[in-house]
């Protein structure tokens, strides 16, 4: 995934449709937040084992559609924010891995 | 940013500390839909303007957390459903360029 | 608002429905999420000022509709966990009390 | 519960405050999202079981904190927007009546 292309793609689509006044970074942090939650929707009265087969069953296409929006949002929000989305995962995953010792099979 | 390599090392991850057993993509999306929720609070009582201020403020950290857990739990939950990140953006965005015809400024 | 009677008809309807094993308290607390995400949907776009006048805009009932869902879940929660509203919120408003002192308008 | 009473009770503590400027309809339905996702945190992580046991384990003060969060943002929300609590859902609850036929034991 080019990242920095994919941003630059989805910043001049908002500028050519006027959008730039709605794409506050607080607006944009809500819709990235509502579609967590449509996404979260489809898996509301599943249980664990029948969320492990959705892509086999009819919402299929919906969970497709949420989980682009939700990276839609994200790279509008940090391209907004001016955060670079590479560099912040490779730091949390670098802390999550001295926070989280690997369990010890020994 | 190469998704496939960031979705092995956090399943890899995930294994090492035997978490196979939640990480379901019912959980999965739950801890998305938190994360985001977590994201949002920070620009909970902010005007629009003072969001867009947010990242020369004594929140910038916590937002570059949020948007780095909000993409490792998309990235782990689009690799336990084997949805390709890479495909449905694509799609998404050529839905939207039909559906969201720009501005005429003639 | 008669609290315990409500709870009440709405666990009878639950029942009559066969929705008990849906009704877990994690499901609840997700339902009650995906419900509150969508009343924020509604303010999502709008200035703060245009969020106050919703009620005398088209969306006014669709507001009505989520925050009745909103309550609805959130007495099927408490019920089902026997969590007594009417005392915790009276415990959290005193605690608040203390935690938040007045402004003093000298 | 009295809502209307406990409704002027926030409202007052709001203005004792100099809260006002914060409690717009959009950042309180924001502040509501926001607590109803601090309550699914809770049960993340839980099998639907253990869901079910959570008042009698560590975490059962923070379940009602938490709901009672979202009962106080409800209400400070309904009483800025002069939405009745009461009425919408009593009219809620009919139209489920109608949508959701009961079970047939027969």
């Amino acid at each position: 995934m080019n990242v920095e292309r994919l941003q630059v793609q989805l910043r001049d689509f908002a500028e050519e449709r006027d959008w730039g006044r709605f794409h506050t970074p607080k607006n944009l942090a809500m819709a990235l937040s509502v579609e967590a939650s449509e996404l979260l929707e489809i898996f509301q009265w599943l249980t664990p084992e029948e969320s492990q087969r959705v892509m086999a069953g009819p919402q299929a296409e919906d969970v497709k559609d949420e989980v682009a929006d939700i990276l839609i949002y994200l790279l509008r929000l940090t391209d907004v924010l001016g955060v670079d989305l590479d560099s912040v995962v490779a730091a949390k995953v670098a802390r999550n891995a001295s926070r989280f010792p690997p369990v010890d099979d020994g």
